[in-house]
């Protein structure tokens, strides 16, 4: 199957409505296309061609969405670099990515020294080529790391089928009107961000862009009718609402809905929000789909309270072993948002067995088919909407030569909802500031554990597998 | 590519919500649902199989939805037939289908005598089977019969993946909100029809039907609020248009568009609509393409007047032979949803030659890509929104003792937008009522010519073609 190129169908169809809004500036469709024609020009320009595999390593704002949709219409399958992993972190990603060439951000050119910088990419020269009309759905857009439980971070396909299914799937869902605008406070190289793109090209529709969540611009749009959705995460609702309520404002009458994913959102917030004249969807989502598998709708939040919802139009979840609802087991999903699989290191690992993704997620389907996620997988700590998989700390402190066994689990925190924290057998007397030290120059900061427990021993079952769950309680009993 | 049953996904994900509105009775999503299953079941004991053709011959309203949805879920491809043929037009499509059973309303089985009434139908055994959870997108669905250029209607394959491709697409260019109601005016059995039921299901969007069109209860419903979208031709926007205006109504605030098809919506009526606040959207579509291809926007109707838009996101069209904006020729069209071909006598014409669809239609697209479609395919004639085929009328008439040589052409109705004219070269005098009469008794009313002029002969092109745009010069100039 084929889909026209969403770039040029896009500004061929709507080429005066506003694509980009950022700040008091505007790009509509066609100018964001001519803007991306340049930058593929450039792209090609050195001696890459279309089906090559290039890394992006940018800060967020307009800038990057010109370079995503550049190297888009160059044909590129492009790998999102997370720009708050350290040197070490993307290094891995590069290498393993065998990416022909990255472009990087000039300001963050550190973290990634052999790359090209945009600005040399911006003054170089130009390849005058005719992007494809037409895209195959199985063709690679995008390529996202995201944590494994191997604690090897893994690159993630994501093709215009997957997108494109996500995106539609989603409007089936939560619907589309003339005029409405997604503000996106997410950065562009996650699933969460990225999907607000597609969206915004398949839909026609405006996104505001913010290169970093500001909670106060969030709240002032949300109220004065400047932007009608948005995608966040627990910690970012809950600074959102903080304002709207000090300020005593409500959301505009023209605000539709947030969609919170990465984790749980409280039951209070979802109260908060509803009384602020704010519609909360929970949704449960990944790299491996595009964004969202289920979604909550805002009628079921309070009713389903803890549940994400029934999946999307397009998409299946099963339970394994389930025999009947309310049984627990790990959540499978089969849909065309699913990646056909994996690149590098896990390109030999399939990502679907007979057509079904086995998430490593926990959860149960009640008797309506709403779904519980009990246990997200391999003890995943989601801290402020981003994955951490605790195997990846492990991996690094048990390198700290006063370490002879370490385990990582995520304990609750007010403000992120979960911080990593750290299990320790020392091998020698160690203050934890060093080890914390170690961590930073090895992780990116939000990975890095926020306590650090020194224990005699780690609670691990008959097999010697480490319970990472009763690390928990170890915390909990001494606080 | 694989989706999920939309009837039974549909019922799952949203159970509560009203499918089918109709007089004062309700059906939701689970009802449909439950109902469709039980004729599916009915249909299935009757030795029928997943993938065996079946034909349906119904009269419209509920009790059809419920029979096309119950032999979507048995599985089988629906052969739907024209309520207002003649017996002997319905044989012959019954005949070249091939359909194992016609399954006919007790009040059509005089024309379809050999078929099964659906009262026999309901009233006999059952077969349980598991009705497929997932549907190919390459299945057919439906088959519709299009009148051809050789006189010999085709019957025209629609696939899942056709319905699919052009329900979104409709969503991605019109919106889609939560509460919208489509006013179903349209035969069931024409794709204008069928469409708003395939968009309910992939939706969950409430249908509210009337089994045949009633001017005065559509006005009333977009007036009072009950409807919020609504599908027309010209003739029937125009009487719904004189009842708003004679009784000093307007739209309802929630009332959102009416999609115009079936031939131009001249402009005077598009203004008078936008004075009720109501938006006229014009669109090209065919059999062959699953409803629309092209949409012009309501922003655009009056600057863009005459013009039938642009495609809509996954299509394309061009212009054959056109080297740049301006020029005429044939309009090619491509898509996910153009038919993959015909069935029967036409099952080895290709409907596609390298991914386009040659409509037989001649257009041209503006400098900034609006469609203009300048002249049907064929001299086909447009009235009341219903296709017909002056060869099909030539090829029964020339079948009348007293006529030589006939030609047929449309011309200019107030009511109908056209209507067909009957040009005879006659062999010994004859009344034109005789003609007419010869016509009734093989040709659906609409299709009977209204006009009747004896010529001595036909305007004819060096190679002895047939000119059939002259012949209304002829009539013109009479009058």
């Amino acid at each position: 199957m084929m889909t026209p190129n969403w770039i040029l169908q896009r500004a061929g169809l709507t080429p005066d409505r506003v694509a980009i809004s950022w700040g008091d500036q505007r790009w509509t469709f066609r100018e964001m296309a001519d803007r991306a024609m340049d930058i593929a020009r450039k792209m090609r320009g050195n001696g890459l061609k279309e089906g090559d595999r290039v890394a992006l390593l940018a800060a967020g704002g307009p800038d990057t969405v010109f370079l995503i949709h550049g190297g888009l219409l160059a044909g590129f399958e492009l790998v999102l670099l997370n720009s708050r992993l350290t040197r070490a972190e993307l290094a891995y990603q590069i290498q393993d990515s065998e990416a022909k060439v990255v472009f990087t951000d000039d300001a963050l050119l550190d973290l990634a020294p052999d790359s090209m910088a945009v600005s040399r990419l911006l003054s170089g020269e130009e390849e005058d080529f005719q992007p494809a009309e037409l895209w195959e759905e199985d063709r690679t857009l995008t390529i996202m790391y995201t944590s494994g439980t191997t604690g090897f971070p893994k690159g993630v396909r994501q093709t215009a089928g997957n997108h494109l299914s996500s995106a539609i799937a989603s409007a089936l869902n939560m619907g589309l009107q003339d005029g409405d605008v997604w503000l996106c406070a997410m950065p562009l190289f996650h699933i969460s961000g990225f999907s607000i793109l597609s969206r915004s090209l398949i839909y026609g529709m405006t996104v505001r862009l913010q290169t970093k969540f500001d909670a106060e611009a969030s709240a002032e749009e949300i109220a004065d009718g400047g932007v009608t959705r948005m995608s966040a995460v627990a910690a970012q609702l809950v600074r959102v609402l903080d304002i709207l309520e000090s300020r005593n404002q409500r959301a505009s009458d023209s605000f539709q809905q947030i969609l919170a994913g990465g984790g749980p959102v409280p039951s209070p917030y979802i109260r908060r929000a509803e009384a602020l004249g704010i519609q909360i969807l929970q949704t449960y989502g990944m790299t491996e789909t595009s964004s969202q598998t289920a979604t909550l709708s805002a009628e079921d939040a309070l009713r389903k309270s803890g549940s994400s919802g029934k999946p999307l139009f397009f998409n299946r979840i099963r339970i394994d072993g389930a025999e009947k609802p309310g049984d627990e087991g790990e959540i499978l999903i089969s849909g065309p948002h699913v990646t056909p699989g994996y690149i590098g290191r896990f390109s030999d690992s399939p990502a679907q067995v007979d057509g079904w993704l086995h998430t490593g997620d926990i959860g149960r389907l009640d008797d309506e088919g709403f779904l519980y996620v009990l246990d997200r997988r391999s003890d995943l700590i989601i801290s402020g909407g981003e994955n951490i998989y605790p195997a990846e700390i492990e991996q690094v402190l048990a390198g700290h030569p006063s370490v002879a066994e370490v385990g990582v689990a995520g304990v609750e925190d007010k403000r992120w909802g979960q911080v990593p924290a750290a299990f320790v057998v020392a091998r020698d007397a160690v203050p934890s500031e060093d080890l914390e030290v170690f961590c930073r120059e090895r992780l990116a900061p939000y990975k890095v554990p926020k306590h650090y427990q020194f224990v005699s021993e780690l609670p691990r079952n008959a097999s010697n597998k480490l319970l990472r769950r009763e690390l928990k309680t170890m915390l909990e009993q001494q606080e």
